[in-house]
């Protein structure tokens, strides 16, 4: 492992920052200073300013800073891809800057997502073949083979569920905190029929007839919404990976346990950090 | 038949008044005073003013303007319900202003809806025993039981692609006008595979890969949304009668024809008028 780096995992709407010493995070930042926030002409003096903060040192930028969106449009990597082929493709903004590709297949990409999942791997918190989720505003759900991600599939199940909640006929009641119970189990076997658009529609109704307090309608329609996303994913005795914060991992595996599979929660900044560095040595 | 009534359909958002003679429609008119834009104490005077404009007649009143948001709640009948059922009762505003009461099923509920399926029984539009689909913002489908409702399901395919097209990552593709072509087909197919989270965010993906023009995107997630619809709610040689304007009656019915069923377009204003005929028959 060689000395220090700057990890920068830069999303849509958030970034998040590592300070990486030989493989570590010694430090990290996050802020809502995401690509969406940003134009292309801050890039540069945001990039200064981190390193005034943590140190004059060279930077691995991750996710949507990459993206039409963001500070350079970096081409995807064709899946099957592996760190080293993400690391051969890296764009050098300059000698010490660099953005690490997106991956797509026939018809899929993801931008920031690779990094955590192969680190995952590369860090021996997955195996090296293996069905992982990544939840979150548009879940991945990647297969590895042999450490390298062969294929995966995106379903906007965390969009949906904030569309719904911030307007609309569910808005109302969907102001609740979203918590692993009866409620949020109902929603994932309603969800599991694989019939969105009406298990969502018996939010309003079971409200409506007395069968649903408003206070357990985010759980429930949480349920429905992760539920009808695991079930058009796992068979019975599927085993899955969840890259991911504790919050939102353990919601995925309540609802992977209750359809039958098994799962197994990973640290998604650990993975990003095993990731990123894995990806620096290999580029020096 | 008797003679002359005034019948209004008084949705969310929107309202649709019939001048009714003899069962004929013979004026009508519609604009935005649904019951979402209105406070209970609107509508006493609301009514004087139709009354004004089309004569001082006698009034039923459909839809929402009997729900907890509009003039009067009116309880719900409970599923099997016929015309007979409801104009039994019909809440009486005064002796000659009524308001017809929605359906309840254990699970689900419907407002409005019910006098236009029905009505399309009673007028012999559709048979007494038949599978009714009324698309819209909560597109019911209707099981028909000598003549009744037995049994509905309400799916939230219209309010969905309002959601999509209003914000967040597909809002800005989802621009075109729904036309029933190839990219359209392609959702229908796309979404019978019942994955509607992912199936969506392939309108993205195909997007940002080329696949999809930005001018189809809106016809492809609408064959999406009604695909998904259609597919949970059909077995292939089914028979679907769908009462509905024309433009969302034939996407429904190109979805439902795609995924092997057979359908008959009927024309929802007609079926409203008879169904309203028919229970201002019975009140009387």
């Amino acid at each position: 492992m060689t000395g220090r780096f700057i990890a920068v995992d830069w999303g849509t709407s958030r970034r998040r920052l590592f300070l990486v010493d030989d493989g570590m995070a010694v430090a990290s930042e996050s802020d809502d200073r995401g690509a969406s926030t940003l134009s292309r002409d801050d890039y540069q003096q945001d990039v200064a300013a981190i390193r005034a903060r943590h140190g004059d040192l060279p930077m691995l930028l991750a996710g949507m800073v990459g993206a039409d969106i963001g500070w350079r449009k970096v081409p995807y990597v064709e899946a099957p891809a592996s760190l080293a082929h993400l690391a051969r493709s890296l764009l050098w903004i300059d000698d010490r800057t660099s953005i690490v590709p997106g991956i797509a297949t026939a018809d899929d990409v993801m931008r920031g997502e690779e990094v955590q999942l192969l680190g995952a791997a590369a860090a021996g918190l997955v195996p090296a073949d293996a069905l992982l989720c990544q939840p979150g505003t548009h879940c991945k759900w990647a297969t590895l083979s042999q450490g390298a991600i062969s294929g995966f599939t995106t379903a906007m199940t965390g969009e949906l569920f904030a569309l719904l909640s911030s307007k609309g006929l569910l808005a109302r009641q969907l102001t609740g905190e979203v918590t692993i119970g009866a409620a949020f189990l109902d929603g994932v076997a309603e969800g599991a029929r694989r019939d969105l658009a009406a298990s969502l529609f018996s939010v309003r109704s079971r409200g409506l007839l007395g069968l649903l307090d408003d206070g357990d309608a985010a759980s429930f329609a949480s349920g429905i919404l992760i539920g009808a996303d695991v079930a058009a994913r796992i068979d019975r005795a599927a085993t899955v990976h969840v890259v991911s914060d504790a919050k939102l991992g353990q919601l995925y595996s309540a609802a992977i346990e209750a359809l039958g599979g098994t799962a197994h929660l990973v640290d998604s900044e650990a993975a990003f950090v095993a990731g990123a560095s894995k990806i620096w040595d290999m580029a020096e």
